[in-house]
């Protein structure tokens, strides 16, 4: 049995005591986006239910056109006007570098890919530049409540990037 | 007080019952790509718990250039084997054409979008068109766990696009 079909098994379990279907707004009008680390629950970390708000997730939690896209759509369509970014520490991320990340798969495959691994030296900093990016966007009509947090992987803390 | 804060609130509960760190490699191998829908919590859906998976998620739940990035990220550096996709029933992406997305933004500030919306009108036809994009990509080594499914947001559960 895969991974995938014991999931599925979990599936069943779920449905069984569902109750729905609740709206398609977010109720609570927010946005997060967050790096998919494993260790990150972002329904646990920010104790939100089903129905509460977007949650947009990537490879370092990074803003990059794919995230515009989906915080526009957010906004403009789905009613959220704050957005919560999330990075993490002790992030896969840091440990190694665009050009190398790059090259190798240019080595394994023959084809170097033409898009960035957005990889960061600090993470820190790239929060700054992720709240940068949005700050800068067109494309996003609500930013006065964008805010940016490490997330501590060993205490379960959000702390907040100035 | 902003949403923000009160979510923030949230995390010191969670904080204070957190046990850590767990390991930077996904315990289940696997990576979820679902969309952003707020009724579409990854975690219960699938009984994951914190360190069991990557989650990547947007606006759809589609896959675009970010999507391969993190995936490649995920399967190369972080030992990922296998891949399952999320769309849901009541999509949002339903409701509008590109086209009217775009333009509606170009009236609002001037500037049209160069990236798609990637709205589409029919959600299992998507699944599809994602899967295809998966295993025609030349970065994501691990093609023979991808599947995709359609969740119900009536009942909980999530039926296989085949």
């Amino acid at each position: 049995m895969s991974v995938t079909d014991e999931l599925l098994a979990n599936n069943a379990e779920y449905a069984a005591s569902f109750t729905g279907p609740l709206p398609l707004p977010p109720a609570k009008h927010v946005a997060v986006l967050a790096c998919m680390d494993a260790r990150l629950n972002v329904y646990g970390v920010l104790g939100l239910e089903e129905g509460d708000a977007h949650v947009i997730r990537n490879a370092g939690g990074v803003v990059t056109e794919d995230e515009i896209r989906s915080l526009a759509i957010s906004q403009r369509l789905l009613g959220t006007t704050e957005i919560i970014l999330i990075h993490h520490t002790d992030c896969g991320m840091l440990t190694f570098t665009d050009d190398e990340f790059r090259t190798s798969i240019r080595r394994d495959t023959g084809v170097k890919p033409a898009w960035s691994s957005e990889a960061f030296p600090d993470v820190e900093d790239d929060v700054r530049q992720s709240l940068a990016r949005i700050r800068t966007s067109p494309f996003i009509p609500h930013r006065d409540s964008v805010r940016g947090f490490v997330f501590d992987v060993a205490t379960g803390k959000l702390n907040e990037v100035r």
